[in-house]
């Protein structure tokens, strides 16, 4: 159980920090748009952000899947939270 | 159990059926080359196979989850499939 | 104009072979579930296909922009023609 | 030519009005992960961020399109520019 939380919180610090360096990268988008940056390296810079989002993402749902989900199919409630977690994974395939 | 096989069956005739059609699109794409279609017209339907091949993707990867991964969490061996499944979600969303 | 068209019909000529080999690809994959494969295999298939895809779509999208759109904004019908490009951008990104 | 820049201007606004609007989404995701919410929600608003940042980036090439790239078709420079906005557009789509 202890170790089960600390692995949590470790998940956490992480998905906080990554949050933190992404809020960084927005305001450095608004920074280059404000200084007339080439719109190129502006698109690249957005392109960076938004793997990093998607990173975010797929880390959030990688713990949620070896949490709630794991537990709910141990549960036998197994069916409504795959269907959950199917549904928000459709968010990010298109 | 009986019941369990008719819906992967199911399952099974559906993918089939999808990827039917999806030979058979592709096919018409390279009638539109052929024809000299306009190159937007045939983009378009680039898109349309993708999203069709996307659902496909996105079907066996719930049966996959409900079936295999579901089971190897109620054996303790929820991990490695958990694992495995996130690579798999990884090579969709990027 | 005779470079132009030579170029045109390599790139059709590259875009119906790798047309032809998605087909050979669309129909593994029902070979794949006809025959039973491990899901994560099919899927990891279905990835590479979709790949392919969407190579098709970025080389399709790349010889109507050096073609179709350039030619239009030489002629200063420019605005329809990057309208509709991107319309159709927004087809594969989301 | 002063239409043009206002047109700039305008749109320069607005990527900034979106931009602010995500640094506050990435501010309001940190705040969620701290206070515990439900990880399917979180995951939820991590996509509507992503999909914020996508529009972000799709107006950005818009208008480098009708800009930039135009410019560059009609100075007889369309290929080099071309080459470079089908690289970062690549980025975008996998």
């Amino acid at each position: 159980m202890t170790e089960k939380i600390s692995v949590y919180s470790r998940d956490k610090m992480d998905l906080m920090q990554r949050l933190k360096r992404i809020e960084g990268q927005v305001r450095g988008l608004q920074r280059m748009i404000g200084e007339d940056v080439y719109c190129v390296d502006i698109l690249v810079q957005v392109a960076a952000v938004r793997a990093a989002l998607t990173k975010v993402g797929l880390n959030l749902l990688e713990s949620h899947t070896r949490g709630c989900v794991a537990r709910a199919v141990k549960e036998d409630r197994g069916d409504e939270a795959i269907d959950e977690v199917m549904e928000v994974i459709m968010k990010f395939i298109k």
